[in-house]
Parts: structure tokens; sequence; C-alpha cells
């Protein structure tokens, strides 16, 4: 039997996530929720997805020409686990409704901490989501800050992380946002916020880092500076970073920027020119005894979806291994897999 | 008796320096060389500057509408220090005619290492360069990185730096150059050559910097986790930032961006909206044992200009104590005095 998921929200994140539940062969996408009827619901009508909205805006969609299923509420008591994809914030306004009703959910990383029991990692933590009904999955940096960390430990414990973070400035959608020229530190007291929530996962690392916004819409880049509590070899370190699910090295001498690194996937056929993985610049990888620097881009919109897909597999139990789990979600996203 | 002083080059940093050479006091601006009529030329014009050009130049600037007052040899004859403000990698081709017509040279740090005796910044080594026929002025994120450095030496020997450099991607004037869109690794493989430009300063500084460059004209980041050789205090380092000419402090609470900086460098009447100092933000200093981080701005186009100027004392001998050349040349051109 597949688990119910539904999805509240369909806009960067929830639309990517709907398009991987539905490639998972152990989940039913039971429907997404759209608040305003808008360009991007057409990619929604075009996949023959049910929609949902609230109660009062049923008639704005049908003037949109979309006709919708039912309500928000509808959409709760029919799955088993909401993926919770609404704006920043506002998560946490719909969680005394998934709790009225009794149905599991999944928070992004715009939600604080105390949103939900745990705050996720599928490779850093999945085991401590298994069974709850309240997961956060931490936001896209973090994210990736979470698995390089991971995969360093394999090396040996990380004793110090310092970061610094190339922030996009927005999405290509966000026209609103800024900034179109100049660098803005984000903020400029350290330390930037990721790594206050890179510590919501691995409680006791000391980490710090620093984040400057940059005038782009592609990706964000991350340097990091470790040591690890071991000296270690370069190759060590990149066996470390290859046997890890979700990053993928690339070579510095074919590929320099986030720009040909977005486009290659769109070439290649990704979904909007997704990349799901970590992409670590092999030739960044610097190591001197317990030091290690790398370098490496994180998708902004497409970061946290296999991480999405992974904590439904958690709350429900489905799945009780998270390497298992993570497998299915990679095979079926075709992560670390360009051709 | 003022040193005569001639400019090879009427660009970004050649205008710049012509206007900072006017205002010393111990300093004639012979002239300029312009090597094309083109609206650059204009400003040189405005404020009564001599021309000077390649023979076979002559004519097109008489076209243009510009008298010149004679040829590149012309100039150089004349004067008793050339500042060579040529793009990158033609300094080295006029050197021969520098040393043929028996005159010192201040190269910029686009050129090569070994086409001076000394690589040069004012705060770090300016004796060396006293009385020395060629000397380079390392460029804009270098003298940043060097002045801080020095500024972080006062505190305790530094053991370390690990820095993280957003480059803006070009000059404003520069629009065949990019990015528009993306951020571009500056290599991919560490060290960036910054590092290794310091290290013709400080010769045995263990340093480590990593490039990323950004769509953007306005001015470079840089964030730095060094390691001192014994525990500081935040207040010892932020004395120390202040006490260090050209370095200037700002609050984050007041200004986030190079974009607000520059701007405010504007409504304040600098030349240009020019930045001759490294802007700290004070905000940005973290101090934990023998750790420092912090962050500054470096305005690419004008960080150097008071390094030239310093230079031209150093080469002459004019003024031997370093402090004495620096207060004469931040007198002069406004530095670390927004009001």
């Amino acid at each position: 039997m597949k688990v119910k998921v539904g999805i509240n929200g369909y806009g960067t994140i929830g639309k990517r996530v709907a398009w991987a539940v539905m490639k998972q062969p152990d989940m039913e996408l039971v429907g997404v929720v759209k608040t305003r009827p808008d360009w991007e619901v057409l990619s929604a009508v075009k996949m023959g997805l049910k929609l949902f909205t609230l109660k009062d805006r049923v008639r704005d969609f049908h003037e949109f020409g979309v006709e919708v299923h039912g309500t928000v509420e509808d959409l709760i008591r029919s799955v088993d686990v909401v993926i919770d994809a609404t704006p920043e914030d506002v998560g946490k306004t719909y969680k005394p409704l998934y709790e009225a009703l009794g149905r599991k959910a999944i928070f992004q990383g715009g939600e604080e901490e105390d949103v939900a029991e745990v705050s996720f990692n599928a490779l850093v933590n999945y085991s401590e989501a298994l069974g709850k009904k309240f997961v956060r999955v931490v936001s896209c940096n973090t994210t990736g800050l979470l698995r390089v960390i991971h995969a360093l430990s394999r090396v040996s414990k990380v004793r110090s992380v310092r970061g610094v973070i190339v922030r996009r400035g927005a999405d290509l959608k966000e026209v609103k946002k800024g900034p179109i020229e100049g660098l803005v530190l984000n903020p400029p007291k350290p330390p930037s916020h990721h790594a206050l929530d890179v510590k919501t996962v691995i409680k006791d690392l000391d980490i710090i880092t620093y984040a400057v916004v940059a005038p782009t819409t592609l990706a964000h880049i991350h340097t990091l500076y470790v040591r690890l509590s071991q000296p270690a070899t370069k190759e060590a370190v990149i066996d470390a970073l290859n046997a890890t699910p979700r990053i993928l090295l690339v070579n510095g001498k074919i590929l320099k920027s986030t720009a040909e690194l977005r486009e290659l996937a769109r070439d290649l056929g990704r979904p909007n020119g997704d990349i799901y993985e970590n992409v670590v610049w092999e030739d960044s990888v610097w190591v001197n005894n317990d030091e290690v620097m790398l370098t490496y881009a994180v998708h902004q919109e497409a970061i946290v979806v296999p991480e999405n897909v992974d904590a439904v597999r958690a709350v429900t139990s489905l799945v009780k291994d998270p390497l298992e789990s993570i497998k299915i979600t990679d095979e079926t996203l075709g992560i670390k897999r360009w051709l």
C-alpha cells in the first residue's frame, strides 16, 4: 500500500516535490494546495494534479479557467502525510490544522526549529525522524552544509567548520527581490543563521558561517575551511565525497561557474534544470595535515527535494534504513546520474 | 623642489592617480599618456592636464578635437618618476624605455612580480622601496589583504589567514566583461593568486585565499578567518584596526552593502565615489581565543591610489618615514575623513 501524500503550497519547493513524489514507487500524490490562480498553476494542470485551495478562492480559480477538487481541509483529510511547502513562517499557522486533523506534516527550513520535533537531513539523522509527527527539512544552504560535513566526518571527526556562503539574491521568478547590483552582508554580524541551523541537526558542532548576497539567481556557492581531528589526505577526502550520496564531484577545468552548471543540467534534461546534489569542485579540494578546504554549489530551489521525499518515509516508518530510502529517492530522481 | 611625475596610461587607475598626484604638495604632475582619443580623455581636458601619446596617434587626437603636447618619450624625459598605469602586462613592454631614459617607474599589480625590485604596500614595506628604480604596487585585493593583515599583526603575530574573496565581475565601464549572471570560481583550484601575491610582500605568511566572481561592479568583499599567535580580545582587534591608516570601520546596522557604501561616498563628494580605505564592518569582527574573523570591502578602482602616491615618495627618497608619507597622502585625499 502506498503512502498518501498531499502538498500544501505549489511554489518553488512544492511544485518540485510534487514531481518527485509522483516518481516514488511507494507514494501516491493525492493533490496539491495552491492559494492563488496564477501562471505557476499551469504546470500542475499540465501534469494532471488534483488542485485544492482555500474555501474562499474556489471561485477565483473557476474564473481563471481552472477547476479545483476541494479545500485544503479536504486534501489534508485524505492523506497520511502533508508536505508543507507554504512560504516562510506560514507553515506554523497551518500546524494546528494538521494537528486537529491528526495528520503528520513535514515543514520546510523557512519555519523556526520549534515547529517540529526534529530538524532533518536524510544523511545525518534520518533515524531520529522515524515515526515522528512533525519534522522540519532544513533549508537549502543548511542541507548543503550538512551533507558535506557528513561526508568529511567519514574521514575523521570534524573539529571545526569556518565557512563563507555566497548566496544567490533571489530565485528567477522573485522579481521584487534584490539586489541587482552590489554585495549585501547577510547579516553583517556573524554567524549567519546557517551555522545555527546546522546545529539544530548536529548539536555540538563548532561552526561559524558568514553570508554575502550576490546579484545572481542560479545557485549559492559555499567555501569551507574545515579542521578534522586527524591528519587526512586529499585522496581520502575525495573518496569520502564520492562515496556520499547526493554529492557530485565536477572538474573545474571543464566547468567553472554556476551558470555552466545549471545550463548543463538543462541540456541533460533535468526538470527545470534542477540540481539535487551538492556539486563539489574536485579541483577546489585542498588538504594540508588536518585542514581541508573545498567549494561547492547549492541549487537553492532543488537541493531539499530529495530530503522531503525521504522525510515522508521516515515519519511513516515506511523504510527504517536511511540508505535504503536515499537509494530509492536517488534512483527515481536520477541523482548522481547525469547521463 | 617638487618631484616631477608623469603617468603612462589614463584609464581606471591612471586618471585617479593623476588627480591624487595633483593634490600632493611635494609633487608636480607633468602630464599623462593616453593612447586613444575617447570619452575618457575628456576629464583630462577638463582638468587641464598635458596630454602625451604615441607618435603615430597625434593626428587621431587632433581629429578628435584634442591637442597633445608631445610623445610618450617626451613625457618620460621630462619627469623624475613614471607611474605606469597601462593595462595588465603592458607595463613590462615599457620597462626597457624607462630604463633607456634612466627614469624610475612604478608599476601596477597587473604586472608580474619580476617587473620590479620590490612589490609594495605603504604600510607593510615602504622602507624596502626607498631609492629603488622599479617598484610594483600590488593589486587592489592584495592591497586590501595586506592592510588588514598588517593591522592584525599589531595585536599579535599572524599565524595563518584563510580567506574568501567575492570579486566584482567588472568595473562599470568594462562593458565587454562578465558575468552578468552566475558565480564563477576564480579559479576552481586554490589558492587564488591573491594569496601568492600577498607573499611577494610578506614572504613567509601562511595564507590561502579562494576567489568567487559575482555579477557586480561596485567593490570586492573579503571574509577572513585569521589565527593569531596569542589569544586576543575583540576590543584589541577593533583598536588595532582603528589605529591603522587606510582602514575605516563602519556600522552594519547603518550600512550593509557595497551599494550603500559607494553611494554614500558619492553623496559625500568623494571624486568618482572613490573609496581608498579598506572598509571593515565593525559588527563582522568576531574573536574567539586566537581566532579572528572579519569582513571588509575593497573598492577595486581606488584602493591602490594612495599606495601609488607613497611609492613616488619612496623611490625618490623624498620622505624616509612611511607614516609621514602616508599622513601627507591621506590628509590631501581626505582618507578616513568622510565629513
